[in-house]
């Protein structure tokens, strides 16, 4: 028999534990069985919101990701950039779409699993969501976080420090490793990365502007000094590069989900204590553009600067 | 060359009056060009969230829809919600996914330029959004309102009296007319529903539940009766049968987009007042299932009582 959509949906939801008659909990005055979820957002906040998709073919295939992994990348690649607005997740909705086969409400109950395990542990609410039929797997989340003043790409400065939190070009080169049958830390950090959330939390109101490094740290960085109207000038000696991946994979891999903060120099100490795995990796300049050095001289930027989702 | 995603992004913004640096508008504190979209709710007020997507060769082809059709049918289908919540539409953000084609970036243009036009007459600013590549033509939206006290799927009792604003079957007699060439108002029902956000205001606090007529009349109604543990009884011959549709596309054809409400008796006059396109059709039982009544006796339920999205 086919499976009906409401019984995809049941699947869906029962690692999260929940139902289609789910009743309200705190802060939320209707859940996912309705056709709009209600939430009460607390006074004095800002609600920073955030959608991101990840389709089939595209940006996984299932070997070498597991439906959990999928589920998990799905909601993580959205909290990372609530980390880098230093917003605390609260709600998200998940819209579905679902190919025709037979596996599709085991796929689709797998794939809440890994979501849902996140979920609990980063407090962020499934609340609604979406499910229609589409040509392949297609997870396109939307979530809502709080924040008090959030950061964004707009507000740095020439003369702030450019800082790192975490490691750079480990999540392209999982995607040599996997394929190989290689179950590297690489591999893991491409299957499922973890949105630094605590430390975008910690940094506060340190950080005059940030981003996330998701389409390659060269082009992530690229859009903060658009946004802010600077240059860059990276050591690139200093770059957290991961183990077992190369300066390129570094400078231009995607999918690193780290944190890429502007710092105003006499912030920089206060940062390096209440975020110990942040890095200084060089400054912003005027002008436009970004400059590599290595060990003080000049270096040739590689010619692929990151991730273009239509290239 | 190929489009590159911040041309098409450009391209999409333009139609809003956006661009990627695009300043800060009252109560939105960060739009479009960041990875986060920041806004300001209102004190006292619930926010209520939504998320409808629509895929090509599933819920369009093009043609007969046109680009623009496309773009302001992906809002309207989520407005419709806010409708029946009675909530009012505050902020969007529009998920794309882009097939490989080289007039991407023309028909993305067209489709923000069909979503424009309805944004602006319904008050409903696009905050954010995301582009990835896709299969085929892709487009997810989130979209939220604000209500003091907005109505849901539970809260319908037996006695109340079943409510409908709109017209049912003409988006499902579109459906047969467009592929024929027919310049109908059917055919436009079908590419352009008009979400009726103004009787779901005007209705104010006066149903006790309410759910916007998306899959079919019978199985939006089943939706109501289930979350609100009680049956319904139908008068066939009082439903607002679109001109030309027939009564199985009435009560079992998807995407009318019409409102239906639960209603307490003793403020049904009030509610016939406020929203005069309004039709009583019916009254909300003890049990549970639907029953038809034509001119007071029973009559077979249709053997297809609406669209399943995996069906």
């Amino acid at each position: 028999m086919r499976p009906s959509e409401l019984d995809l949906i049941d699947a869906f939801l029962a690692p999260f534990g929940l139902d289609r008659s789910s009743s309200a909990a705190p802060g939320i005055l209707s859940g996912p069985g309705d056709d709009c979820a209600v939430v009460a957002p607390s006074r004095g906040l800002s609600l920073v919101l955030k959608t991101d998709a990840v389709v089939e073919g595209v940006h996984f295939t299932m070997p070498p990701f597991s439906p959990e992994d999928v589920g998990h990348k799905a909601l993580a690649v959205n909290l990372s950039d609530l980390a880098a607005a230093g917003a605390e997740p609260r709600w998200f909705l998940c819209a579905l779409g679902v190919p025709k086969t037979r596996s599709a409400i085991t796929i689709a109950a797998r794939m809440a699993r890994g979501m849902a395990r996140l979920a609990r542990r980063t407090d962020c609410v499934l609340v609604g969501g979406n499910v229609t039929r589409a040509p392949g797997w297609t997870l396109t989340l939307f979530v809502a976080g709080e924040a008090k003043q959030p950061r964004g790409r707009t507000g740095a400065r020439p003369g702030d420090a450019i800082v790192v939190v975490g490691k750079l070009g480990a999540a392209a080169r999982g995607l040599t490793d996997l394929p190989r049958g290689k179950r590297t830390a690489a591999g893991r950090a491409q299957l499922r990365p973890e949105p630094l959330l605590q430390a975008g939390l910690a940094a506060g109101r340190l950080p005059s502007a940030a981003i996330d490094v998701s389409d390659g740290f060269l082009r992530d960085l690229g859009h903060l000094c658009e946004s802010s109207r600077c240059g860059a000038e990276v050591d690139v000696d200093a770059l957290p590069v991961a183990r077992g991946a190369s300066l390129e994979e570094a400078l231009s891999g995607g999918e690193d989900y780290a944190l890429l903060f502007a710092v105003r120099p006499e912030r920089l100490r206060r940062l390096l204590l209440r975020v110990p795995s942040a890095r200084r990796i060089g400054r912003f300049t005027q002008g436009s553009g970004i400059r590599l050095l290595d060990e003080g001289s000049p270096r040739r930027l590689p010619p692929r600067l990151g991730f273009d989702h239509l290239a």
